[in-house]
C-alpha cells in the first residue's frame, strides 16, 4: 500500500464533483459565504491594512482581488491578505475538535486564482472542499498535542488545505500533488504565542500564500520528499509528540470532516458562545435593567477559564477572549458584534464598569464547552440564574440561513459600506451554479 | 530584567560597527564571499532555476538581483533566490555545533536592501553579522534536539537572523525589532525531511523572504508578542523539548558565534571532508593506480555511518550525502568539485564502478567528526592506510584565503562561466570599504 500523503493526493486528484454529497457541497458554500462576510468586516482592522500597505509594495502584476479593496494584488498577496481578513477577528468557521479555522488559509487560495484562470463555481466549491478536507484531517490526527504545544493550527494545517486547494484547481497529477504537500511541509507555521497580536495573521496570511505557491512550484517541477507528512522527520512527528497517522484517511472520500465545521455567531473565542447566548437570554427577561447589575459569576467548562478569564483588555483583540468583556458588552448592548469586541467598545464607560462587575469565572468539569450558567445579583439584592444548554452556533445548535445572510449583511455594514454586499451574497450563495467563479471578485470590490 | 527578545532587540538596536571586533568583521567578509561563491555555483541547479521561474511570475518591481542572473526580482523574491542558490548543494558555510548554514538566509537579505536603498559596505556587513550572531545563538539553545526533531535548522533559525539583518540596515527601534522576531516566529519552519529533495529550497528560500517580510512588516507597525522567542508557547519551547534559553544571550557582545562558522572545501555533507581528505591524500601517493582499487573500506565516527552510508545513489543530491560516491570520485578524479557530485558524475561509468568497491563504513567512536581512516585494498593484494586526524575546513584547519578564492573562482566557472568572478571577487573582498554596497550586485550580473 503506498504511503500516506501518496494515497491522499491519489484522493485528492481522482475526486470528482459527482462524488461530493449534496449536504457536502452546501455545507462548502455556506462556509465560502461566511468567510467572504468576515473577511469583508476583517479588512478594516489595523493589522490588514498594515500588511496591504507592507505586502502591496512588493506585489506583481494586480490580477487579484483583496475582498472589500479597491486594489487588486498579485494571486499569493492577494491570497495573503484575504486569509488575514478572513481570520483576523477569529470570526470565521471552526472545525470543532481541531478549532482549525479551515476557510482563511483555503478559500482565498482558489477565489486568487478563478481571476487568473476561468473556473467555474462548481470547480472552485470542489477544490475548497477538498481542500479544507486535508486541513481538518491532518488537524485531527495531531489534536490536541499539537496546539497544546504551541502551533497555531489554523495556520500550520491550513496551508496544507490551501495547497491541496490550488492543486486541485490547477489540474495537478497525483505526483504533483505529492510535491505541493513536500513544499508546504517545507513552510508550515504558526505560533500560539502570536494570539492577541497582529502577527497571529502574518501565520495565517502566510499558510495562504505559501499554500498557493506550494502548488504552483510543483506545477513548476519543485520536486518534494516522498512522505512529507508520515515520514521519521515529516510533519506529523515533528509537530506532534504522538501523531495519529490513521486518522487522516480514515473513511477518506465517505465521511468529511466539513460538516464538523461551525459558523461563529459572535466575533470572539468560541468558548464565549454560550456566555453571550446567557447574557442575550437574561437581557430579555422581563423586568431586566442593566443599571441595577451589581456583579455576574459565570461557570463553565475548564477550558472557558482556562481561555477566557480576563477580566483586564485594553484592546478590541483582547476583547475576543475576555469572558468579562462579553458579559458586560452582551448584557448592556444586547448586540455582539463586531463593533462590540472593538477597541472603541472596549473603552466604553458603560462597558468597563459592568466588567468590573463580573466577578469570577467558575469552574465545573460537568459542564460541556457549548454550555455556560450566569448568575446575575441585582442591586436590590435579587438574583436571576440562566442557563445556556447548547450555544448557538456549536454543532448541536447550527447557525442557520437567515442568521448566516444576517451576520453577512451586518459585517459587510461594518466593514465596507461602500460595497454592493447584497449582490455579492447572491452570487455567492449561488456558487455552484455560476459559469465563471472570477466573477464573484468582480462583486467583492467597492465601485469607488 | 526584560525578557529575553527585548534584550536581542535591545543589543541589535545598540550595536555600533566599532564594537565588532576586527575578526569577527574579517570573518563576516569571508562568510559573505564564500556565500557569494556558492551562490554562482548554485544558480544553474534545476531546483534554483524552477523556483526562479515560478515566483519570477509574481515578482513585484525589480529591483533586486539574483547572483549570476541578467534578470532582476522584487527584493523579497531576490533574497528567496540567493538563498537557495548559496544553499542548494550544502556548499555554504556551515556553524560549529548547531550545523546552521547562516550566509544563505541572511546574507541574500542584506543584499537586496543594499540595492532598494544606499547603505555602505560596513553597514551591510555589521548587520549581516548581527543576524547570523542571532540564527546561531538560536540555534544553540535549541541543539541538538531542535534538528534531531526533524526541524531544518537552517530554515527555521535563519529567518530570526534574515529578520535581524533587515531590521539593523532598515534602522529599526528596540520595540520594532521585537515585532519583527514576533513576525518571523509565525512564519519559522523547514522539515529535514526534504533534504535532498528540490523541496529543502524552499525552507531555506523561505526563511531569507519571510525574515526580510518580517523586518519590513515590522517597520509597517505589524506588531508581534512581548515574548515570541522565550514565552510559553514561543519559538524555544514549541521547537524543542529541552530548550536552553541562557544560551541565546550569554556572553552576548563579547563573544561571537560566527567564530564557530567553517567554510567547505568539498560540495557535500560535513561528515564527508576528512574521507575525502584521505582519498585525494591516497591518490598522491606514489604508484597509486586507480585502476587497481579493489576495494575501500572507510571507518569514521559513528555521524559519518548515520548519515553518509549510502552506497546506491541516482542523483547528484544523494551523492552529497554518500561516503561510497565521495571516494569513488575523489580517488578517480582527484577532485571533489560542484562537478564531481552532479548527476552526471553520478552517473558516470568510471565512477559507479569503483562506487561498488567501497565494501562499508565502519563506526569507532573513538575517532572525532573531524577524522577518518581509509583502508585500500589494491587487485595485488597490497594494501594502503590512510588516516585524516582533522580535516579541511574544519575548526582545527580553516580554509586560507587562498584556498577561498580558488573555491570562489571554480564555482564562478562552474555555475556562471559568463560573469566577470574576479572583478566581483575583488570587490567582495573589501566589502567593509564600499561607499555604497549596492554596487557589489551589478557586478553579481552577467554583462549578457
Amino acid at each position: 500500500m503506498p504511503g500516506l500523503t501518496r494515497r491522499l493526493a491519489a484522493f485528492v486528484a481522482g475526486s470528482r464533483f459527482e462524488d461530493i454529497p449534496e449536504q457536502v457541497r452546501a455545507h462548502g458554500e455556506r462556509a465560502i459565504f461566511n468567510g467572504f462576510g468576515t473577511a469583508l468586516g476583517g479588512l478594516s482592522d489595523t493589522a490588514v491594512e498594515r500588511l496591504a500597505a507592507t505586502l502591496g509594495a512588493y506585489s506583481g502584476k494586480a490580477t487579484a482581488t483583496v475582498i472589500g479593496h479597491h486594489r487588486r494584488f498579485d494571486p499569493p498577496t492577494a491570497a495573503f491578505l484575504n486569509a488575514a481578513a478572513t481570520n483576523v477577528f477569529d470570526f470565521d468557521d471552526t472545525h470543532a475538535g481541531t478549532i482549525i479555522h479551515p476557510t482563511a488559509p483555503v478559500a482565498p487560495v482558489v477565489f486568487a486564482l478563478a481571476e487568473t484562470q476561468r473556473f467555474t463555481g462548481a470547480e472552485v466549491l470542489h477544490a475548497f472542499i477538498l481542500g479544507v478536507e486535508v486541513a481538518c484531517r491532518l488537524g485531527n490526527a495531531i489534536s490536541p498535542g499539537h496546539y497544546d504545544r504551541g502551533w497555531h493550527i489554523t495556520a500550520s494545517c491550513g496551508i496544507f488545505g490551501a495547497a491541496v486547494a490550488a492543486s486541485k484547481l490547477l489540474g495537478l497529477g497525483e505526483t504533483q500533488i505529492v510535491w505541493a504537500l513536500g513544499n508546504a511541509s517545507a513552510q508550515s507555521s504558526g505560533l500560539v504565542e502570536t494570539l492577541g497580536h497582529m502577527a497571529k495573521s502574518v501565520g495565517v496570511g502566510g499558510a495562504a500564500r505559501n499554500g498557493l505557491l506550494s502548488a504552483l512550484m510543483a506545477r513548476g517541477g519543485v520536486a518534494g520528499p516522498p512522505e512529507p507528512i508520515e515520514g521519521p522527520r515529516g510533519f506529523l512527528k515533528v509537530t506532534c509528540d504522538v501523531p495519529r497517522p490513521d486518522l487522516v484517511d480514515r473513511d477518506l472520500g465517505t465521511h468529511w470532516e466539513i460538516l464538523r465545521n461551525m459558523f461563529k455567531p459572535y466575533p470572539c473565542g468560541v468558548v464565549l458562545n454560550p456566555v453571550i447566548d446567557a447574557c442575550l437570554a437574561a437581557r430579555s427577561l422581563p423586568g431586566f435593567d442593566g443599571a441595577n447589575v451589581a456583579s455576574v459569576t459565570v461557570r463553565g467548562n475548564p477550558l472557558l477559564k482556562a481561555r477566557a478569564d480576563r477580566p483586564d483588555v485594553t484592546t478590541g483583540r483582547e476583547a475576543q477572549v475576555s469572558a468579562q468583556h462579553a458579559v458586560a458588552v452582551s448584557l448592556m448592548r444586547g448586540t455582539a458584534g463586531a463593533a462590540d469586541f472593538s477597541d472603541a467598545a472596549v473603552a466604553d464607560p458603560a462597558i468597563t464598569t459592568v466588567r468590573d462587575k463580573v466577578a469570577s469565572v467558575g469552574v465545573d468539569t460537568a459542564i460541556p464547552v457549548e454550555a455556560a450558567e450566569l448568575l446575575i445579583t441585582f442591586s436590590d439584592g435579587t438574583t436571576t440564574n440562566v442557563k445556556e444548554a447548547m450555544a448557538t452556533g456549536s454543532l448541536g445548535r447550527p447557525m442557520d440561513d437567515a442568521a448566516l445572510r444576517a451576520k453577512f449583511a451586518a459585517l459587510a455594514d461594518y466593514g465596507c459600506p461602500g460595497l454592493n454586499a447584497a449582490l455579492l451574497a447572491q452570487s455567492l450563495w449561488r456558487l455552484r451554479d455560476l459559469p465563471d467563479a472570477g466573477a464573484v471578485m468582480d462583486l467583492a470590490r467597492p465601485a469607488n
